[in-house]
């Protein structure tokens, strides 16, 4: 097998999906493990550093895109996640004015003065699996209260290049994937993605140590990462021509991550590709499909703080009487990674 | 302990939080068994059964309401679900015309058809603990797909008379209560009301075998159901005036379910609520509270169906260093369920 | 004619659509004079007065209910305004703490403190048809900056009972009417709304002196009036059953008010009646109303700030070829209100 | 004068925002006159064709980047309308599936099937200043409804390269304009958007020959169009770094278009916007400037349709005494226009 390792340069990063060169091209089967700074560009190193007194290169920096080998409109991306490794002993969280999900924002506004900033740096304990929340940051009687949470690391953003020529912020998910920021995105899932321009152009980063579920405040706990992923391909015949959002798997549970504004829209994109997905793999009809999934699927929140919100179906595969999506490719990465 | 038991007769049945008389009075303390009629109001009784062809007297018929003894508004009621054990051999969800989250409504109204009618019957295996999905109805072809799901009884609906001298369909839960539909409802549950009235006047129904997260299809495998609670009350001043919203406590989570639309505003609702009830019980700022949740909270949906939406924020309690909520009432009553 | 003249006692005011007594008992054909108060139950008198250092009764006080005799479930009650005259030589407009559009709210929710509370009072110069914008309330430097604005009186609220026994706070406009808070509710309009109980049990009250459209401080400038209206209904066979969403007319629109939230549904709510009213009044097929509906409706906003916003869908009568709605009934009342 | 007059081939048509060559270069002051294709890329001739049966190249075609000599990030450009004629004898409206704002689409997914399509076609009547409505398009029946409604040509979609390297489809509008859908767009306004590229590249598009406020059902009365605009530029240091959101200006308003989902947010920034415009003009502080524009804005819909909503609200200039907005550069424009 392949092994790729990359670790690109700043000027290498990529601020968007769609409109930035190859870093690398890849064929299908190829191990890549890739770092990628934080979503801060690493410019947060302490509690005193808040976004409002930096100069930003730019914000979520991807590492990527990759040209996939033989990748073609209509194709099915499939990215297995492998491993997921703290590249640094801290992360940070911080309060970004007029960003996240309960203060107003650029696009829910209000003439409300921003809440206060404020930045957190989370120790990692690799052996304890723990990183470390101390309140307060540097404000006066901070830092007598914390608690170890589990480390979960996570990215938080995937993606390809979008259709029809777009080219789109890292910070905005949707269709194409990107920004979505949901903690299933962690090793031992597999992710689907159709391919909208030939090699399909992927990128990642956003690295989380841990995040809640709608990663309210609108950062989770950032930091740079060591990602090491699966890349493979479903072409377009046996893939039915891409999912229509963004899917994943892992033993459990098959996903769909729908995106948009209000967050209901972003749940019902997710429920209706939910529903074709299921009657694709068991011969149910539509409406069986729809009843079926209103009784077992769990719903638990991504994002609620980007351009765009985002939401997670997950459908309990055992359920589903055994039909394997896409083939069973994702028990063949599984065994692959296994065999690492 | 006293022990009431209530079977109400379908002229006694409640179709709003508010404006229905008392049908019994109780004690704090007292263990309540409260029989409840399903949301169909018992008429669906085979896949031939469809709503349309009814003439219903109501749906969503409540079981109360229950007066208080001494509970005076600013209190907050304290329900804890003891036992919930479904009536029927079999449980019933069915598509509605213009109901449900993934068809237009009269909320979201569009000129498309509705989707075609259809109903499903469950029967529930009490010694294998299941409820048996079976495709198709009585549409041709149907039957020959089949799937056991597991029983996990909850209650739709549960709430308070409202504030302001309101008077609320059971439809459409608010900061009351109400129709939740919120699969945390559950045996071991202890739930928090905030009392708007004399005597709280709280009413109880729409048992659910079981129900996926979102109630996507609007209705879940509905059946009449035997609920046990343990009713207790926290005193105005003891509990800073009862919570601005539902919440809900179990042994591992503390949780607030908002409700609203868009569905973004049920969740900024019950967010605002977590910071703050975090704060009250860390002593940690508002900030830092804020910070602390958005990297330990979990959301699943409630439901995406109802005049408003719902959506439920969990903190899991070992993160907060050991505070106990309402005075430790939720480990009180668990150890009392646990005696009985 | 009979004509009654109401002018309610402070203990008389209905808080609620549904709930209250009949005020008065009214015969179709009546031309009713009615007495309001403000929305602010009369209490803020200058510009030291805010909202949060008052005790209120109540918010949003109505005149009524008046039942209608003959009024039946599923007719149309007709409310012809005749006159709207300010019952005082000022109104009041006033910042209320996390209430209005352009500020975090209960229902959409962040952890951002309130606005700077303020009031504002404007003389009315009904020589001259003005009310005066005078900058500044009580604040330093206030005052130096003012500016006439045309005197245009309007009803914020007139709806009537609602259906299946909900009672239901003023504030809050929904499918019965109540708080549209849209210009468009002036003199010179007919107002057409589905009778739910026997004798219609109708309200009105919140004066507005003016208002810009979307109301998007939260309060216009308010104002006890004078509002006399001509009372007639139309049965049920006539009517059609009633409309689904309170429908306006004057001389040059047929309007249809759609209220909830988000504000697109709101405005799908209105167009979808319209779509059906197009349809019954010219004959037109459900999709060729939908698209001369596109190229001919005028969509001004009513209210962003409540717990349900509205919007307003205007269809220009002249482009209908003619057919008069409810048997030319608005007609009718314009000649009657002019030979008053 | 300068005067540059452009017709694009179809293939050089752009599609996007940003990512397109510029097709000629202006210098501020120039007389533009652009001919534009229609939304359906002139591939709907009549009422027997419907999307779903074409190929198209792309929908939305526009007619640029035009690259203004001199312009700079934080400069605003500035666009006044002198001239808007139909290219063409007739123009098209067509039901396109799954697009409009009464049907589900797959930004608002359902299960229902789409709607039928049907295609009208409007005949232009120069002399009448009318395009005439036919009910029917071909289906039976058909044909025998019609009426003259009045030409009042407006421009679709005008907007300019996106900020941070984003290229943007042309089918949804944002902070840099684009598909914005307003009727306001007609011959004496002025628009004013923010520079964020060298060069600005702005293009325009989508002519109608007429459209109702919200275009609820997806398309306008669709036409080819020889608009013809005076180009200027208003530098940063004076324009206080460009508008927020596209503004408007015409002889009796100051508009700003916001566009968003929900559609409460796309008023939310339209607003919010407008306070900080009228607060620069007068010299108001923010809570004054709010009060003011509560009493005074008018806020018709523009779009409900695309993947952004728009809202435009609309500011009377009477009411501000008289501050000029830009020094007075719509006045001057509406002179110079005068003397063409």
């Amino acid at each position: 097998m392949e092994h790729v390792d990359v670790v690109p340069t700043p000027a290498e990063f990529a601020w968007t999906f769609g409109g930035a060169s190859p870093l690398r091209t890849l064929r299908p089967g190829t191990l890549l493990t890739a770092w990628s700074e934080d979503a801060f560009s690493g410019q947060l190193r302490g509690t005193a550093d808040v976004t409002s007194a930096q100069t930003f290169p730019g914000l979520n920096p991807q590492t990527g895109p990759f040209f996939v080998e033989g990748a073609e409109p209509g194709d099915t991306l499939v990215l297995h996640l492998v491993d997921l490794r703290p590249a640094r002993s801290h992360g940070v969280s911080s309060l970004v004015p007029f960003f996240g999900g309960l203060t107003s924002t650029d696009r829910t506004a209000t003439l409300q003065p921003a809440l206060p900033e404020r930045t957190w740096v989370y120790e990692v304990d690799t052996a304890a699996g723990t990183v470390g929340f101390v309140a307060g940051g540097e404000v006066a009687g901070g830092g007598d209260w914390s608690v170890a949470l589990p480390l979960e690391p996570m990215l938080g953003t995937v993606g390809v290049a979008p259709a029809a020529g777009e080219v789109r912020t890292s910070l905005v998910p949707d269709v194409f994937g990107g920004n979505l920021d949901t903690p299933e995105m962690r090793v031992g899932t597999t992710v689907y993605l159709r391919v909208n321009v030939p090699g399909a152009l992927f990128s990642l980063g956003d690295g989380h140590y841990r995040q809640g579920e709608g990663e309210s405040c609108g950062t989770a706990v950032e930091g740079a990462m060591h990602s090491t992923l699966l890349v493979d391909l479903v072409k377009g015949s046996a893939s039915g021509g891409g999912p229509a959002w963004p899917r994943l798997e892992d033993d459990e549970f098959l996903m769909v991550v729908g995106s948009g504004r209000p967050l209901e829209d972003a749940w019902r994109a997710g429920q209706v590709d939910a529903v074709a997905w299921i009657a694709d793999l068991t011969g149910l009809d539509t409406l069986d499909a729809y009843q079926l999934l209103s009784q077992i699927s769990r719903v638990p929140l991504a994002n609620v703080v980007d351009a765009n919100y985002s939401c997670v179906t997950k459908i309990p595969k055992r359920f589903l009487r055994g039909a394997p999506a896409y083939g069973g490719v994702h028990a063949d990465l599984r065994a692959r990674a296994r065999g690492l």
